[in-house]
């Protein structure tokens, strides 16, 4: 089984847009269950380099959640919206508590691609360019690629 | 007193934003009670052609709302959830459920311009151009400007 493709980053030419897409040998209830149960969700999401803690969870239409990155005993806090949870889709808002004026909407999308097969796209959009590139320039993308690895494994092995 | 300002609807030039400002004979604390008071809120929100029932609504960082529109006797559902609530600005989610693909993120900012008046900029963010003009086409500066009236004259009769 191929599960060492990295994800597809792209800023969008136009609009102030992050998408990431990725594929996974998971179903979509699976993507669903890695995105909404915290127990599982904290161990896979994020750098190696970083732990991260719940705060609080409730993912459902109209909850809400909040964690922590532990990284060199440092905390960095992040919160948000659960706009709506549903089979197929996930659109909530994220804010890094570092700098609080900042939010982005994020619409993840579950597309079954048979065979037990599913194709995340995870789009974030913000309200301007320069907050769109600061992202980008965050190294985000080390974040992605080790925090999909460590699920890639987590499906492997059935925890997910 | 002079409360017949038009609102200022304006389209960003290149990102798919609308802008609405407009201002008020009130403090900033009026206006956040304005918009996070349901009984206050359901009576001067939208057009006159509509009433407004609210169906929940926790206004506080990481609470959610719905509301109904009553227009010719069809409901309209509209729900979100509030990312920040804070005594100076508001980010929250909104959706129609007549298009419940669509979502926008709203930041409403509270500016004090002393002597009592504060200046409302309220933004709307959507994740493409042709959603956010679909949202100008739709006659909304009808209840733009319909609401803010309304909510003058709760100003003046001292129910906010």
């Amino acid at each position: 089984m191929n599960t060492t493709a990295e994800a597809t980053i792209e800023a969008d030419p136009t609009l102030p847009i992050i998408r990431i897409t990725r594929d996974f040998a998971a179903t979509p209830a699976q993507l669903l269950r890695a995105h909404t149960d915290p127990e599982i969700y904290r161990q896979w999401v994020g750098p190696n380099s970083v732990s991260t803690t719940i705060d609080y969870w409730d993912a459902r239409t109209g909850g809400s959640w909040r964690f922590l990155n532990i990284h060199d005993g440092q905390e960095y806090g992040f919160h948000g919206s659960f706009h709506e949870v549903g089979p197929n889709r996930i659109v909530q808002t994220f804010t890094w508590e570092g700098m609080p004026e900042g939010v982005s909407l994020e619409t993840l999308t579950f597309e079954d691609l048979g065979d037990g097969r599913t194709r995340l796209h995870a789009q974030s959009l913000v309200d301007s360019i320069e907050g769109r590139d600061a992202w980008l320039r965050s190294g985000m993308e080390v974040g992605v690629n080790e925090g999909y690895a460590k699920l890639d494994r987590m499906i492997t092995d059935g925890s997910v």
